[in-house]
C-alpha cells in the first residue's frame, strides 16, 4: 500500500485526479516546485496540488512583469481554518512582492447565499480582522467589496455577458438563476479587471483557489479568449489546494460549527472540539498498538499537516509512530489541543490589534 | 364610422387597446389633461395616450415634493423623427421644473443588439447634440451611460438580481440569454436608482417610454416593491407613447432608412423621402375628389399630427379636407417636405452649436 510511504497526504489528492483528467489541471510537480521563489509547505506537502499557467506565472514573476494575486472571500459564515489557508497563502505572496488583491463576494453572499447584508458586513469585518491577523499587510493589500467595487469593473460584467450563451452557463453552472448569472460575471470581472490600466494594468494575475472553483476559471478564461482583441485581456493563471477536514473528516464548514475550529474560538472550545475529533484510531488502545493507527483517516493528523508542525520531519516522525501504533489518539490530541490553542492565541491577539481600525484601511458599501 | 370624427389619430391607439385590458395601463383621460400643469399636443392627440400611476406623480409634482422624470436612449442608429418626440416629452418636463435624467443604453445595445463599442458611442454623442438642440439644458440634464454610472447604481443591479426567477423573466422577456438578463436588471437600475439619496433621492420617477417598454416597467414595479422594506423603494409612475410611423406606414425605424427621416438629412434627402410617402389617397385624383382620403392610413397626416401643426384648428381643418377630397396627396405632400425642412433646418443649426461641446457636459466611458 503506497499510501504508509506519503505523510504529506498525496492520498486525498486522488479524489481530485479527474481535474488532472478530465479538465485539464497540472500537477504540482518537482519544475513547478523548483520554480517558487521561497518554499511553502502548502506546496511541498502538495496541499496546493494542482495549477493554470502557474509556470507562465511564475516565470512573469522571475523575469520582473507586474504581477498580481487574486482571490475571493465569500462572507458567509465566521472565520475557520479554511479560510486561514487563503490568509496564509496570500501572505505568501505578498512577501515575494507580488501585489495582492482580495475581493469580498458580498454580490454573491448575497444574492446566491441569501445572506442580510448587515450580517455579511460583520462577517466580513471578521475575514479583514483575521486576514490582517494572519500577517497581510493592511496597507499593500487592496480588499475591496464586489458591490463596492466602481466603473470599469462594472463595465466589464456588462460587456461580458454579450459573449457568453444560456447554453454554456448551463453546462458549467447546471441549473440557473438570473442571480447565478449575475455572480457569474462578477467573478469573471473580479478575476480580469486587474488587467485594465485603471486597476495597475497587471496582466499576469494568479488566482489561489479551492479546486471547487475551477469552473469559474474555466469560464474566465474563456471570456478573456473572447476579449483577448477588444480589451487586451489574458487567460489567468491559477492553483487549486485541498480543503481542510473538517472535525467529522468532511470539508470544514461554518454551517458544521461543532466540527469546525474557529479562529474566534476559545480555548476550552478548541480543546473540547479536538478531543472529540475523528481519527484513524482503532477501536481500543490495544488494538492500536498491534495494528497501528490509520493517519490518513485523521482529522487531527490533518491539523498538524495543515498548521501545526512546519518542519516536514516533525510529520514524517508522526505520520511513522501513528503507523506503528506508537502514538494513541488520546495524547496525540492532546497536543494538538495545545498548540492549535497557542496558534490561535496569538491570531486572536494581533487581530484585536486590528478590529477598530479595519475601515481606515476597507471601504464599506453604504448599504 | 367614428373615425371621421377623429383628427387627433385615436383610431391608432386600438392596436394598443390589450395594453388597457390585459396590463392595467390607464388611459390618458380628462383628469389627467386637467392635472397637466401645462398643455401639449402630445396629450391632446393621444399621442401620449397611456400610463400607470401617472395622476399620482403629478399631484406629487403639484405639491412640490421632489420629482423627476427618467427615460432611456438606445444608441443603436442615427437619430430619427421617433426620438424627436422623446426629446421633446423630455423637454417639456423640463420646462415646468422636473430633474430630467437620461439613460444611454450603451450596454443594452452592446450586450443585446451586438454593436460595436466605438460605433455606439458615435451614436449616443448624436443623440445627445440634437437633445440639446431641441432644447434640453446642457447644465440641467443628467445624461450618463449605462457602462460609465458608479458604483451604488450597480450594487442595485446586484442585489435586484436575488428576487427574481428565470421563470418571471422567461414570462416576461422570452427565450432568455445572459446578454438579455443583465441588460433587464441594468434597465430597472436605471429606473430606480434616482430614488437613492446618492442621486438625489428623488422617490417620485416617471418614466416616458414607448409602449413596447412596458414589460420592462411590469418587472420594475414588481422589483420596488420587493424593496420596499430593504432599499425604501417606491414604484415608478410611467406614460406611454404610439410611434411615429415611417414613410412606409410601419414603425419608424433606423434599420429601414428609406422610410424614416433623421434629423441629419438634407433638404433634397427629405423632400425625397416624403414626396414617396405612403398616403390615404386614392388611385386617380379624381376618385379622390370624388371619395376623399383617408387621413388615417397616412403618414404624412402622421407628420403635422406629431410635429408640424402646433395648433388644434390646423390639424382638424387638414383631416377635413382630406376626407372630403378637397386636397390632394401631391400639394399636401410639398407643403409637408416644406415644413419640415424648416424644422430640421432649424435643429441642424442648433446642433452645431453643440457638437463640439458634448463631452463638456456628458462623460463618455473610456472603453
Amino acid at each position: 500500500m503506497t499510501l504508509k510511504l506519503d505523510p504529506w497526504g498525496h492520498f486525498a489528492i486522488e479524489s481530485y485526479e479527474k481535474l488532472f483528467s478530465q479538465f485539464g489541471i497540472q500537477p504540482i510537480d518537482n519544475n513547478i516546485l523548483s520554480m517558487l521563489p521561497q518554499k511553502h509547505r502548502f506546496f511541498s506537502r502538495k496541499i496546493i496540488f494542482g495549477h493554470r499557467d502557474f509556470d507562465k506565472w511564475l516565470k512573469a514573476y522571475k523575469n520582473g512583469e507586474k504581477v498580481a494575486v487574486l482571490t475571493g472571500l465569500m462572507p458567509s459564515g465566521h472565520v475557520h481554518l479554511g479560510h486561514l489557508m487563503v490568509f496564509e497563502e496570500l501572505r505568501f505572496y505578498q512577501e515575494i512582492g507580488v501585489h495582492v488583491s482580495v475581493a469580498i463576494a458580498d454580490a454573491e453572499a448575497y444574492a446566491v447565499r441569501r445572506i442580510p447584508r448587515k450580517k455579511l458586513m460583520e462577517y466580513a469585518r471578521e475575514y479583514i480582522m483575521y486576514a490582517y491577523a494572519i500577517g497581510l499587510d493592511p496597507k499593500k493589500t487592496r480588499i475591496y467589496f464586489q458591490t463596492n467595487s466602481d466603473t470599469p469593473y462594472y463595465r466589464l460584467i456588462q460587456m461580458f455577458s454579450r459573449k457568453v450563451s444560456m447554453a454554456e452557463m448551463e453546462a458549467i453552472y447546471g441549473e440557473l438563476e438570473p442571480s447565478k448569472i449575475v455572480a457569474a460575471f462578477t467573478q469573471v470581472a473580479d478575476i480580469l479587471h486587474l488587467q485594465l490600466p485603471e486597476y495597475g494594468g497587471y496582466k499576469w494575475v494568479l488566482v489561489p483557489v479551492g479546486a471547487d472553483q475551477d469552473p469559474h476559471l474555466r469560464l474566465t478564461r474563456d471570456i478573456a479568449d473572447r476579449f483577448e482583441n477588444e480589451l487586451g485581456l489574458k487567460r489567468p493563471a491559477s492553483t487549486y489546494h485541498k480543503f481542510i477536514r473538517g472535525l467529522d473528516g468532511n470539508k470544514m464548514s461554518s454551517s458544521k460549527p461543532e466540527y469546525a475550529i474557529f479562529l474566534s474560538d476559545d480555548e476550552e472550545t478548541i480543546r473540547s472540539k479536538v478531543m472529540k475529533a475523528l481519527t484513524g484510531g482503532r477501536a481500543t488502545a490495544e488494538e492500536q498498538r498491534k495494528y497501528g493507527g490509520e493517519p490518513w483517516k485523521c482529522t487531527v493528523y490533518d491539523l498538524y499537516m495543515y498548521y501545526l508542525f512546519e518542519k516536514e520531519e516533525d510529520l514524517e516522525t508522526l505520520y511513522r509512530d501513528c503507523l506503528k501504533g506508537l502514538i494513541l489518539c488520546g495524547e496525540d490530541k492532546r497536543r494538538a489541543a495545545k498548540m492549535l490553542i497557542e496558534m490561535i492565541k496569538e491570531i486572536q491577539e494581533k487581530a484585536r490589534e486590528f478590529k477598530d481600525v479595519i475601515e481606515d484601511y476597507v471601504e464599506f458599501p453604504r448599504f
